[in-house]
Protein backbone atom coordinates (compact mmCIF):
# COMPACT_ATOMS: atom_id res chain seq x y z
CA UNK A 1 0.00 0.00 0.00
CA UNK A 2 1.22 3.53 -0.50
CA UNK A 3 0.73 6.57 2.37
CA UNK A 4 0.23 9.88 1.25
CA UNK A 5 1.87 12.17 4.77
CA UNK A 6 1.01 15.76 4.52
CA UNK A 7 2.65 17.85 7.13
CA UNK A 8 5.55 19.94 8.24
CA UNK A 9 8.94 19.71 6.80
CA UNK A 10 10.97 21.81 9.24
CA UNK A 11 14.29 23.14 10.94
CA UNK A 12 14.45 22.37 14.45
CA UNK A 13 17.10 24.20 17.25
CA UNK A 14 17.18 21.64 20.51
CA UNK A 15 18.18 21.98 23.76
CA UNK A 16 17.84 18.75 26.14
CA UNK A 17 19.92 17.76 29.18
CA UNK A 18 22.15 15.91 27.05
CA UNK A 19 22.99 17.97 24.23
CA UNK A 20 21.73 20.92 21.66
CA UNK A 21 21.15 20.83 18.11
CA UNK A 22 20.62 23.72 15.57
CA UNK A 23 18.81 23.79 12.56
CA UNK A 24 18.56 20.44 12.41
CA UNK A 25 16.03 18.27 10.55
CA UNK A 26 12.25 17.74 11.65
CA UNK A 27 8.72 18.37 11.35
CA UNK A 28 5.98 16.27 11.43
CA UNK A 29 6.29 15.01 8.26
CA UNK A 30 9.72 14.06 8.16
CA UNK A 31 9.37 12.14 11.29
CA UNK A 32 6.80 10.15 10.04
CA UNK A 33 7.98 9.23 6.57
CA UNK A 34 11.63 8.26 7.37
CA UNK A 35 9.77 5.77 10.58
CA UNK A 36 7.25 4.49 7.71
CA UNK A 37 10.14 4.30 4.88
CA UNK A 38 11.25 1.25 7.60
CA UNK A 39 8.38 -1.00 6.19
CA UNK A 40 7.17 0.17 3.21
CA UNK A 41 8.81 1.65 -0.26
CA UNK A 42 5.80 3.82 -1.44
CA UNK A 43 5.34 6.70 0.73
CA UNK A 44 4.70 10.11 -0.17
CA UNK A 45 5.04 13.39 1.37
CA UNK A 46 3.34 16.83 1.10
CA UNK A 47 4.66 19.87 2.43
CA UNK A 48 6.48 22.58 1.99
CA UNK A 49 10.22 24.32 2.65
CA UNK A 50 11.84 27.82 1.96
CA UNK A 51 15.15 28.36 -0.44
CA UNK A 52 17.38 28.09 2.77
CA UNK A 53 16.33 24.10 3.29
CA UNK A 54 19.81 22.24 2.31
CA UNK A 55 20.28 20.03 -0.11
CA UNK A 56 21.36 17.41 1.85
CA UNK A 57 17.94 16.69 4.08
CA UNK A 58 16.20 16.59 0.12
CA UNK A 59 18.93 14.06 -0.38
CA UNK A 60 18.47 11.78 2.88
CA UNK A 61 14.71 11.73 2.51
CA UNK A 62 14.95 10.33 -0.98
CA UNK A 63 17.88 7.79 -0.15
CA UNK A 64 14.25 6.56 2.12
CA UNK A 65 12.80 6.12 -0.90
CA UNK A 66 10.85 9.06 -0.16
CA UNK A 67 8.72 10.56 -3.07
CA UNK A 68 9.33 14.39 -2.88
CA UNK A 69 7.14 15.22 -5.97
CA UNK A 70 4.80 16.72 -3.33
CA UNK A 71 7.42 18.85 -1.52
CA UNK A 72 6.90 22.14 -2.53
CA UNK A 73 9.86 24.62 -2.65
CA UNK A 74 8.99 28.47 -2.40
CA UNK A 75 10.62 31.45 -1.75
CA UNK A 76 11.50 32.52 2.03
CA UNK A 77 12.45 30.59 4.96
CA UNK A 78 11.96 27.02 6.13
CA UNK A 79 9.04 26.28 9.12
CA UNK A 80 11.76 26.76 12.08
CA UNK A 81 10.87 25.47 15.71
CA UNK A 82 13.04 26.13 18.56
CA UNK A 83 12.42 24.53 22.14
CA UNK A 84 14.13 23.18 25.32
CA UNK A 85 13.70 20.25 27.60
CA UNK A 86 14.43 19.78 31.22
CA UNK A 87 15.14 16.73 33.54
CA UNK A 88 10.86 16.36 32.52
CA UNK A 89 11.72 15.31 29.11
CA UNK A 90 7.56 14.61 28.52
CA UNK A 91 7.15 18.53 28.46
CA UNK A 92 8.92 21.15 25.44
CA UNK A 93 9.45 24.32 26.24
CA UNK A 94 9.02 26.46 23.09
CA UNK A 95 11.52 29.11 22.99
CA UNK A 96 10.27 30.01 19.15
CA UNK A 97 7.93 28.87 16.28
CA UNK A 98 8.52 31.09 13.08
CA UNK A 99 5.90 29.53 10.24
CA UNK A 100 7.79 31.20 7.82
CA UNK A 101 6.50 30.06 4.47
CA UNK A 102 4.33 26.90 6.47
CA UNK A 103 2.12 30.11 7.61
CA UNK A 104 0.44 29.99 3.46
CA UNK A 105 0.75 26.11 3.48
CA UNK A 106 -2.62 25.20 0.97
CA UNK A 107 -1.54 21.06 1.06
CA UNK A 108 -1.24 20.34 -3.03
CA UNK A 109 -1.35 16.54 -3.54
CA UNK A 110 0.19 15.89 -6.98
CA UNK A 111 -2.11 13.83 -9.52
CA UNK A 112 0.54 10.83 -9.11
CA UNK A 113 -0.58 10.87 -5.37
CA UNK A 114 -4.20 10.41 -5.23
CA UNK A 115 -4.56 7.54 -5.21
CA UNK A 116 -2.98 6.22 -2.51
CA UNK A 117 -4.31 3.37 -0.27
CA UNK A 118 -3.53 5.20 2.88
CA UNK A 119 -3.47 8.89 3.99
CA UNK A 120 -1.92 10.33 7.35
CA UNK A 121 -2.81 13.75 8.13
CA UNK A 122 -0.25 14.76 10.78
CA UNK A 123 -1.01 18.16 13.09
CA UNK A 124 -1.75 20.81 10.75
CA UNK A 125 -4.55 22.99 10.94
CA UNK A 126 -7.84 21.11 10.56
CA UNK A 127 -9.06 23.17 7.67
CA UNK A 128 -6.20 22.10 5.47
CA UNK A 129 -6.65 18.03 6.96
CA UNK A 130 -10.18 18.64 5.24
CA UNK A 131 -8.72 20.13 1.90
CA UNK A 132 -6.67 16.97 1.94
CA UNK A 133 -9.41 14.52 2.32
CA UNK A 134 -11.85 16.23 -0.44
CA UNK A 135 -8.12 15.91 -3.38
CA UNK A 136 -7.42 12.57 -2.56
CA UNK A 137 -9.60 9.40 -4.55
CA UNK A 138 -9.32 6.68 -2.34
CA UNK A 139 -9.19 6.36 1.43
CA UNK A 140 -8.70 2.37 2.87
CA UNK A 141 -7.31 4.06 5.79
CA UNK A 142 -7.43 7.79 6.63
CA UNK A 143 -5.11 8.29 9.87
CA UNK A 144 -5.57 11.96 11.51
CA UNK A 145 -3.32 13.30 14.42
CA UNK A 146 -3.54 16.72 15.89
CA UNK A 147 -1.81 18.97 18.43
CA UNK A 148 -3.14 21.17 21.51
CA UNK A 149 -3.20 24.54 19.30
CA UNK A 150 -6.02 23.00 17.10
CA UNK A 151 -8.55 22.09 20.09
CA UNK A 152 -7.68 25.36 21.53
CA UNK A 153 -8.52 27.34 18.49
CA UNK A 154 -9.97 25.27 16.04
CA UNK A 155 -12.31 22.64 18.02
CA UNK A 156 -14.87 23.25 15.42
CA UNK A 157 -13.43 22.53 12.19
CA UNK A 158 -11.53 19.41 14.24
CA UNK A 159 -14.38 17.73 15.23
CA UNK A 160 -15.40 17.90 11.90
CA UNK A 161 -12.43 16.93 10.33
CA UNK A 162 -12.54 14.23 12.81
CA UNK A 163 -16.04 12.71 11.41
CA UNK A 164 -14.21 11.44 8.11
CA UNK A 165 -11.15 9.62 9.63
CA UNK A 166 -10.74 6.20 10.27
CA UNK A 167 -8.10 6.11 13.18
CA UNK A 168 -7.38 9.56 15.07
CA UNK A 169 -3.99 9.74 17.10
CA UNK A 170 -3.44 11.98 19.54
CA UNK A 171 -1.33 11.59 22.84
CA UNK A 172 -3.15 11.79 26.57
CA UNK A 173 -3.21 15.72 27.24
CA UNK A 174 -4.96 16.24 24.29
CA UNK A 175 -7.82 13.22 24.85
CA UNK A 176 -8.20 15.08 27.99
CA UNK A 177 -8.23 18.75 26.77
CA UNK A 178 -10.11 17.87 23.79
CA UNK A 179 -13.28 15.54 25.66
CA UNK A 180 -12.56 17.67 29.13
CA UNK A 181 -12.61 14.10 30.42
CA UNK A 182 -9.14 13.61 32.79
CA UNK A 183 -10.14 10.03 33.14
CA UNK A 184 -8.44 8.52 29.80
CA UNK A 185 -10.34 5.66 28.98
CA UNK A 186 -13.97 7.84 29.17
CA UNK A 187 -11.71 10.17 26.83
CA UNK A 188 -11.78 8.18 24.40
CA UNK A 189 -15.06 6.83 24.32
CA UNK A 190 -15.99 10.12 23.96
CA UNK A 191 -13.94 10.52 21.09
CA UNK A 192 -14.86 7.64 19.15
CA UNK A 193 -18.17 8.74 19.72
CA UNK A 194 -17.30 12.27 17.23
CA UNK A 195 -16.90 9.77 14.43
CA UNK A 196 -13.36 7.45 14.34
CA UNK A 197 -13.63 4.00 14.35
CA UNK A 198 -10.35 3.60 16.20
CA UNK A 199 -8.52 6.23 18.49
CA UNK A 200 -5.07 5.74 19.49
CA UNK A 201 -3.42 7.64 22.44
CA UNK A 202 -0.23 8.21 22.78
CA UNK A 203 1.45 8.46 26.56
CA UNK A 204 4.85 8.99 26.06
CA UNK A 205 6.88 7.01 29.26
CA UNK A 206 3.31 5.29 29.42
CA UNK A 207 3.32 3.60 25.83
CA UNK A 208 0.16 3.50 24.02
CA UNK A 209 -3.40 2.51 23.91
CA UNK A 210 -6.39 1.79 21.47
CA UNK A 211 -9.59 1.26 21.78
CA UNK A 212 -12.82 0.86 19.04
CA UNK A 213 -16.19 0.99 20.86
CA UNK A 214 -15.40 -2.80 21.17
CA UNK A 215 -12.25 -3.76 22.20
CA UNK A 216 -8.44 -2.42 24.13
CA UNK A 217 -5.08 -2.61 23.40
CA UNK A 218 -2.38 -1.25 25.49
CA UNK A 219 1.69 -1.26 25.56
CA UNK A 220 4.14 0.15 27.38
CA UNK A 221 6.81 1.89 26.15
CA UNK A 222 10.04 0.51 25.24
CA UNK A 223 12.37 1.16 29.17
CA UNK A 224 15.14 3.95 28.18
CA UNK A 225 17.11 4.94 31.00
CA UNK A 226 18.21 8.04 29.10
CA UNK A 227 15.86 10.22 26.58
CA UNK A 228 18.01 12.38 24.62
CA UNK A 229 15.75 14.43 22.41
CA UNK A 230 11.79 13.16 22.61
CA UNK A 231 10.90 15.94 19.53
CA UNK A 232 9.33 13.87 16.77
CA UNK A 233 8.98 10.49 19.04
CA UNK A 234 4.37 10.90 18.26
CA UNK A 235 5.10 11.67 14.97
CA UNK A 236 7.53 8.63 14.52
CA UNK A 237 5.38 6.63 16.41
CA UNK A 238 2.72 7.01 13.62
CA UNK A 239 5.10 6.67 11.30
CA UNK A 240 6.21 2.92 12.80
CA UNK A 241 2.22 2.01 13.00
CA UNK A 242 1.17 3.15 9.28
CA UNK A 243 4.21 1.82 7.61
CA UNK A 244 3.90 -1.54 9.26
CA UNK A 245 -0.13 -1.48 8.51
CA UNK A 246 0.95 -0.35 5.04
CA UNK A 247 3.46 -3.57 4.14
CA UNK A 248 0.84 -6.31 5.46
CA UNK A 249 -2.50 -4.31 4.20
CA UNK A 250 -3.97 -5.78 6.88
CA UNK A 251 -6.49 -3.75 9.25
CA UNK A 252 -7.51 -6.83 11.60
CA UNK A 253 -7.43 -5.99 14.99
CA UNK A 254 -4.30 -8.23 15.80
CA UNK A 255 -2.33 -6.13 12.76
CA UNK A 256 -3.21 -3.02 14.72
CA UNK A 257 -1.75 -4.22 18.00
CA UNK A 258 1.36 -5.06 16.11
CA UNK A 259 1.34 -1.59 14.38
CA UNK A 260 1.12 0.04 17.78
CA UNK A 261 4.08 -2.11 19.01
CA UNK A 262 6.17 -0.97 16.28
CA UNK A 263 5.40 2.27 16.50
CA UNK A 264 6.03 2.36 19.49
CA UNK A 265 9.64 0.79 18.79
CA UNK A 266 10.26 3.24 16.36
CA UNK A 267 9.76 6.09 18.29
CA UNK A 268 12.22 4.61 21.29
CA UNK A 269 14.82 4.66 18.76
CA UNK A 270 14.47 8.09 17.50
CA UNK A 271 14.50 9.77 20.73
CA UNK A 272 18.04 8.31 21.49
CA UNK A 273 19.49 10.75 19.37
CA UNK A 274 18.68 14.41 18.47
CA UNK A 275 16.71 15.19 15.25
CA UNK A 276 16.38 12.15 13.31
CA UNK A 277 19.96 10.73 14.07
CA UNK A 278 19.40 7.56 15.39
CA UNK A 279 17.09 6.56 11.98
CA UNK A 280 20.47 7.08 9.52
CA UNK A 281 21.75 3.76 11.10
CA UNK A 282 18.83 2.37 12.17
CA UNK A 283 18.44 -1.55 11.02
CA UNK A 284 15.79 -3.46 10.52
CA UNK A 285 17.24 -6.52 12.34
CA UNK A 286 17.06 -3.78 15.19
CA UNK A 287 13.96 -2.56 15.24
CA UNK A 288 13.06 -6.56 15.20
CA UNK A 289 14.90 -7.42 17.80
CA UNK A 290 13.32 -4.47 19.98
CA UNK A 291 9.68 -5.85 18.75
CA UNK A 292 10.71 -9.00 20.48
CA UNK A 293 11.63 -7.25 23.62
CA UNK A 294 8.82 -6.00 24.01
CA UNK A 295 6.81 -9.03 23.47
CA UNK A 296 9.02 -10.92 26.57
CA UNK A 297 8.47 -7.84 28.54
CA UNK A 298 4.41 -7.90 28.49
CA UNK A 299 3.52 -11.85 28.78
CA UNK A 300 2.37 -13.07 31.62
CA UNK B 1 2.29 -20.14 52.71
CA UNK B 2 1.29 -17.78 55.78
CA UNK B 3 2.05 -13.94 55.46
CA UNK B 4 2.48 -11.90 58.14
CA UNK B 5 1.17 -8.45 57.49
CA UNK B 6 2.61 -5.15 59.59
CA UNK B 7 0.49 -2.08 59.17
CA UNK B 8 -1.86 0.06 60.13
CA UNK B 9 -5.74 -0.46 60.35
CA UNK B 10 -7.71 2.85 60.37
CA UNK B 11 -10.89 5.09 60.18
CA UNK B 12 -11.20 6.62 56.78
CA UNK B 13 -13.90 9.65 55.96
CA UNK B 14 -13.17 9.85 52.36
CA UNK B 15 -14.55 12.23 49.38
CA UNK B 16 -14.92 12.59 46.09
CA UNK B 17 -16.56 13.27 42.74
CA UNK B 18 -18.29 10.03 43.21
CA UNK B 19 -19.54 9.88 47.14
CA UNK B 20 -18.21 9.76 50.74
CA UNK B 21 -17.69 8.36 53.40
CA UNK B 22 -17.40 8.82 56.59
CA UNK B 23 -15.40 6.63 59.43
CA UNK B 24 -15.18 3.76 56.97
CA UNK B 25 -12.63 1.04 57.75
CA UNK B 26 -8.96 1.53 55.65
CA UNK B 27 -5.59 1.28 56.60
CA UNK B 28 -2.99 -0.36 54.60
CA UNK B 29 -2.69 -3.59 56.68
CA UNK B 30 -6.86 -3.90 56.20
CA UNK B 31 -6.37 -3.33 52.57
CA UNK B 32 -3.63 -5.79 51.70
CA UNK B 33 -4.53 -8.44 54.08
CA UNK B 34 -8.36 -8.53 52.48
CA UNK B 35 -6.92 -8.45 48.79
CA UNK B 36 -4.80 -11.59 50.09
CA UNK B 37 -8.07 -13.38 51.66
CA UNK B 38 -9.05 -14.03 47.99
CA UNK B 39 -5.82 -16.15 47.29
CA UNK B 40 -4.86 -17.50 50.48
CA UNK B 41 -6.30 -18.64 54.08
CA UNK B 42 -3.27 -18.18 56.48
CA UNK B 43 -2.69 -14.18 56.76
CA UNK B 44 -1.79 -13.03 60.10
CA UNK B 45 -2.24 -9.10 60.88
CA UNK B 46 -0.01 -6.79 63.15
CA UNK B 47 -1.88 -3.59 63.88
CA UNK B 48 -3.49 -1.77 66.79
CA UNK B 49 -6.78 0.34 67.00
CA UNK B 50 -8.40 2.10 70.06
CA UNK B 51 -11.47 0.99 71.74
CA UNK B 52 -13.93 3.39 69.08
CA UNK B 53 -12.76 0.50 66.83
CA UNK B 54 -16.53 -1.07 65.49
CA UNK B 55 -16.78 -4.76 66.24
CA UNK B 56 -18.65 -5.35 62.89
CA UNK B 57 -15.05 -4.34 61.12
CA UNK B 58 -13.27 -7.24 63.25
CA UNK B 59 -16.03 -9.49 62.14
CA UNK B 60 -15.34 -8.56 58.66
CA UNK B 61 -11.78 -9.12 58.89
CA UNK B 62 -12.33 -12.64 60.58
CA UNK B 63 -14.77 -13.44 58.10
CA UNK B 64 -12.20 -13.27 55.95
CA UNK B 65 -10.50 -15.58 57.57
CA UNK B 66 -7.31 -13.32 59.24
CA UNK B 67 -5.45 -14.10 62.17
CA UNK B 68 -6.20 -11.21 64.56
CA UNK B 69 -4.33 -12.24 67.05
CA UNK B 70 -1.60 -9.83 66.63
CA UNK B 71 -4.22 -7.09 66.46
CA UNK B 72 -3.57 -5.14 69.77
CA UNK B 73 -6.70 -3.08 70.65
CA UNK B 74 -5.78 -0.31 73.16
CA UNK B 75 -7.57 2.41 75.08
CA UNK B 76 -7.96 5.92 72.36
CA UNK B 77 -8.90 6.38 69.14
CA UNK B 78 -7.92 4.46 66.40
CA UNK B 79 -5.78 6.13 64.04
CA UNK B 80 -7.98 8.58 61.47
CA UNK B 81 -7.06 9.65 57.94
CA UNK B 82 -9.41 12.03 56.03
CA UNK B 83 -9.01 12.61 52.82
CA UNK B 84 -10.77 14.44 49.72
CA UNK B 85 -9.91 13.54 45.55
CA UNK B 86 -11.01 15.86 43.33
CA UNK B 87 -11.17 15.02 39.57
CA UNK B 88 -7.68 14.20 39.38
CA UNK B 89 -8.43 10.99 41.19
CA UNK B 90 -4.36 10.35 41.66
CA UNK B 91 -3.97 12.38 44.01
CA UNK B 92 -5.37 12.68 47.51
CA UNK B 93 -5.48 15.86 49.03
CA UNK B 94 -5.71 14.71 53.24
CA UNK B 95 -7.84 17.15 55.55
CA UNK B 96 -6.39 15.50 58.62
CA UNK B 97 -4.22 13.04 59.94
CA UNK B 98 -4.99 11.82 63.90
CA UNK B 99 -2.18 9.20 64.26
CA UNK B 100 -4.09 8.69 67.83
CA UNK B 101 -3.18 4.84 69.67
CA UNK B 102 -1.16 4.41 66.23
CA UNK B 103 1.07 7.47 67.03
CA UNK B 104 3.15 4.78 69.97
CA UNK B 105 2.49 1.39 68.15
CA UNK B 106 4.94 -1.15 68.47
CA UNK B 107 4.98 -3.89 66.33
CA UNK B 108 5.03 -7.02 68.49
CA UNK B 109 4.75 -10.49 66.52
CA UNK B 110 2.67 -13.48 68.89
CA UNK B 111 4.96 -16.59 68.97
CA UNK B 112 2.66 -17.79 66.32
CA UNK B 113 3.36 -15.32 63.33
CA UNK B 114 7.15 -15.72 64.16
CA UNK B 115 7.63 -18.54 61.34
CA UNK B 116 5.64 -17.05 58.29
CA UNK B 117 7.10 -17.84 55.53
CA UNK B 118 6.41 -14.75 53.61
CA UNK B 119 6.34 -11.01 55.71
CA UNK B 120 4.82 -7.64 54.57
CA UNK B 121 5.80 -4.33 55.64
CA UNK B 122 3.30 -2.05 54.72
CA UNK B 123 4.38 1.69 54.87
CA UNK B 124 4.78 2.32 58.14
CA UNK B 125 8.13 3.98 59.82
CA UNK B 126 11.16 2.18 58.39
CA UNK B 127 12.84 2.30 62.08
CA UNK B 128 9.78 0.28 62.85
CA UNK B 129 9.93 -2.04 59.26
CA UNK B 130 13.03 -3.17 60.89
CA UNK B 131 11.87 -3.62 64.17
CA UNK B 132 9.46 -6.25 63.35
CA UNK B 133 12.32 -8.03 60.46
CA UNK B 134 14.05 -8.28 63.89
CA UNK B 135 11.54 -10.39 65.66
CA UNK B 136 10.66 -13.22 62.51
CA UNK B 137 12.27 -16.30 62.22
CA UNK B 138 11.99 -16.73 58.83
CA UNK B 139 12.09 -14.76 55.22
CA UNK B 140 11.30 -16.78 52.58
CA UNK B 141 10.05 -13.41 51.21
CA UNK B 142 9.97 -9.95 52.37
CA UNK B 143 7.95 -7.27 50.72
CA UNK B 144 8.07 -4.09 52.08
CA UNK B 145 6.43 -0.29 51.09
CA UNK B 146 6.79 3.17 51.72
CA UNK B 147 5.78 6.31 51.34
CA UNK B 148 6.56 10.24 51.31
CA UNK B 149 7.13 11.13 54.62
CA UNK B 150 9.31 7.71 55.01
CA UNK B 151 11.34 9.10 52.01
CA UNK B 152 11.40 12.14 53.48
CA UNK B 153 11.73 11.90 57.24
CA UNK B 154 13.53 9.00 57.36
CA UNK B 155 15.34 8.30 54.28
CA UNK B 156 18.54 6.77 56.17
CA UNK B 157 16.14 4.46 57.75
CA UNK B 158 14.46 3.55 55.05
CA UNK B 159 18.01 2.86 52.96
CA UNK B 160 18.66 0.68 55.62
CA UNK B 161 15.29 -1.21 56.10
CA UNK B 162 15.14 -1.80 52.65
CA UNK B 163 18.41 -3.70 52.43
CA UNK B 164 17.13 -6.58 53.88
CA UNK B 165 14.00 -6.83 52.56
CA UNK B 166 13.36 -9.02 48.84
CA UNK B 167 11.02 -7.08 46.84
CA UNK B 168 10.90 -3.22 47.69
CA UNK B 169 7.00 -2.08 46.47
CA UNK B 170 6.68 2.04 45.92
CA UNK B 171 4.65 4.12 43.78
CA UNK B 172 6.28 6.10 40.41
CA UNK B 173 6.66 9.40 42.67
CA UNK B 174 7.95 7.69 45.67
CA UNK B 175 10.74 6.05 43.19
CA UNK B 176 11.58 9.72 41.80
CA UNK B 177 11.73 11.21 45.03
CA UNK B 178 13.93 8.52 46.69
CA UNK B 179 16.18 8.42 44.06
CA UNK B 180 16.46 12.52 42.37
CA UNK B 181 15.94 10.18 39.08
CA UNK B 182 13.42 12.18 37.27
CA UNK B 183 13.44 8.74 34.56
CA UNK B 184 11.52 6.09 35.86
CA UNK B 185 13.80 2.86 34.28
CA UNK B 186 16.70 4.99 35.88
CA UNK B 187 15.50 5.41 39.32
CA UNK B 188 14.18 1.43 39.29
CA UNK B 189 17.98 0.91 38.85
CA UNK B 190 19.00 2.61 41.32
CA UNK B 191 16.69 1.30 44.20
CA UNK B 192 18.16 -2.11 42.67
CA UNK B 193 21.30 -1.46 44.16
CA UNK B 194 20.14 -0.25 47.32
CA UNK B 195 19.56 -3.85 47.97
CA UNK B 196 16.23 -5.43 47.00
CA UNK B 197 16.63 -8.13 44.52
CA UNK B 198 13.08 -6.78 42.84
CA UNK B 199 11.52 -3.06 42.88
CA UNK B 200 7.74 -3.36 42.08
CA UNK B 201 6.63 0.09 41.06
CA UNK B 202 2.77 0.94 41.34
CA UNK B 203 2.30 3.83 38.57
CA UNK B 204 -1.94 4.36 39.56
CA UNK B 205 -3.74 4.70 35.53
CA UNK B 206 -0.66 3.97 34.06
CA UNK B 207 -0.68 0.20 35.66
CA UNK B 208 2.69 -1.21 37.26
CA UNK B 209 6.31 -2.54 36.11
CA UNK B 210 8.92 -4.45 38.02
CA UNK B 211 12.36 -4.31 37.48
CA UNK B 212 14.89 -7.17 39.02
CA UNK B 213 18.75 -6.09 37.07
CA UNK B 214 18.06 -8.90 34.59
CA UNK B 215 14.21 -8.61 34.07
CA UNK B 216 11.61 -5.84 32.98
CA UNK B 217 7.45 -6.62 32.86
CA UNK B 218 4.77 -3.86 32.50
CA UNK B 219 1.46 -4.61 33.36
CA UNK B 220 -1.22 -1.50 31.84
CA UNK B 221 -3.89 -0.73 34.63
CA UNK B 222 -7.20 -2.31 33.82
CA UNK B 223 -9.16 0.32 32.58
CA UNK B 224 -11.89 1.80 34.23
CA UNK B 225 -14.18 5.05 33.06
CA UNK B 226 -15.10 5.38 36.55
CA UNK B 227 -13.11 5.32 40.35
CA UNK B 228 -15.07 5.93 42.90
CA UNK B 229 -12.61 5.97 45.69
CA UNK B 230 -9.00 5.48 44.99
CA UNK B 231 -8.08 5.09 48.81
CA UNK B 232 -6.40 2.18 49.54
CA UNK B 233 -5.33 0.99 45.83
CA UNK B 234 -2.10 0.57 46.62
CA UNK B 235 -2.14 -2.04 49.37
CA UNK B 236 -4.54 -3.94 47.81
CA UNK B 237 -2.02 -4.02 44.80
CA UNK B 238 0.30 -5.69 47.40
CA UNK B 239 -2.43 -7.77 48.76
CA UNK B 240 -3.16 -9.22 45.35
CA UNK B 241 0.37 -9.64 44.32
CA UNK B 242 1.63 -11.51 47.84
CA UNK B 243 -1.77 -13.59 48.20
CA UNK B 244 -1.47 -14.94 44.78
CA UNK B 245 2.57 -15.73 45.41
CA UNK B 246 1.80 -17.07 48.50
CA UNK B 247 -1.16 -19.59 47.32
CA UNK B 248 1.48 -21.02 44.61
CA UNK B 249 4.88 -20.89 46.52
CA UNK B 250 6.20 -20.30 43.49
CA UNK B 251 8.53 -17.25 43.19
CA UNK B 252 10.04 -17.16 39.50
CA UNK B 253 9.94 -14.43 36.89
CA UNK B 254 6.78 -16.16 35.37
CA UNK B 255 4.67 -16.32 38.81
CA UNK B 256 6.02 -13.00 39.78
CA UNK B 257 4.34 -11.50 36.55
CA UNK B 258 0.99 -13.44 37.53
CA UNK B 259 0.62 -12.12 40.50
CA UNK B 260 1.52 -8.15 39.31
CA UNK B 261 -1.22 -9.10 37.31
CA UNK B 262 -3.50 -10.09 39.68
CA UNK B 263 -2.79 -7.20 42.02
CA UNK B 264 -3.53 -5.15 39.32
CA UNK B 265 -6.80 -6.87 39.95
CA UNK B 266 -7.76 -6.45 42.85
CA UNK B 267 -6.61 -3.45 42.88
CA UNK B 268 -9.22 -2.31 40.16
CA UNK B 269 -12.15 -3.68 42.21
CA UNK B 270 -10.93 -1.95 45.36
CA UNK B 271 -11.37 1.62 43.49
CA UNK B 272 -14.79 0.91 42.19
CA UNK B 273 -16.53 1.59 45.38
CA UNK B 274 -15.59 3.46 48.82
CA UNK B 275 -13.14 1.43 51.70
CA UNK B 276 -13.75 -2.30 51.24
CA UNK B 277 -16.91 -2.37 50.22
CA UNK B 278 -16.16 -3.56 46.60
CA UNK B 279 -14.23 -6.79 48.45
CA UNK B 280 -17.55 -7.81 50.60
CA UNK B 281 -19.26 -9.13 47.21
CA UNK B 282 -16.31 -9.99 45.03
CA UNK B 283 -15.74 -13.54 43.91
CA UNK B 284 -12.81 -15.31 43.17
CA UNK B 285 -14.34 -15.97 39.38
CA UNK B 286 -14.73 -12.60 38.83
CA UNK B 287 -11.34 -12.19 39.66
CA UNK B 288 -10.86 -14.37 37.04
CA UNK B 289 -12.54 -13.15 34.54
CA UNK B 290 -10.46 -10.01 34.69
CA UNK B 291 -7.28 -11.67 34.88
CA UNK B 292 -8.21 -13.26 31.54
CA UNK B 293 -9.56 -9.73 30.21
CA UNK B 294 -5.96 -8.72 31.19
CA UNK B 295 -3.92 -10.92 29.22
CA UNK B 296 -6.67 -10.51 26.44
CA UNK B 297 -6.13 -6.63 26.48
CA UNK B 298 -1.93 -6.90 26.37
CA UNK B 299 -1.40 -9.58 24.00
CA UNK B 300 0.13 -8.79 20.48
Amino acid sequence: MSIVVVGSVALDSVETPFGKVENALGGSATFFSVAASFFTEDIKLVGVVGDDFPQEHVDFLQSRGIDLTGLERVSGKTFYWSGRYGDNLNVAETLSTELNVFENFAPKLPPSFRDSEYGFLANINPELQMDVLRQVERTDLVVCDTMNLWISTRKTELLETIKHVDIFVLNDAEARQLTGKPNLNKAAKEILNYGPNRVVIKKGEHGAATFTKTSYFSSPAYPLEEISDPTGAGDTFAGGFMGYLASTGDLSESSIRKAIVYGTVLASFNVQDFSLNRQRSLTRTEIEARFHEMRAMTQF
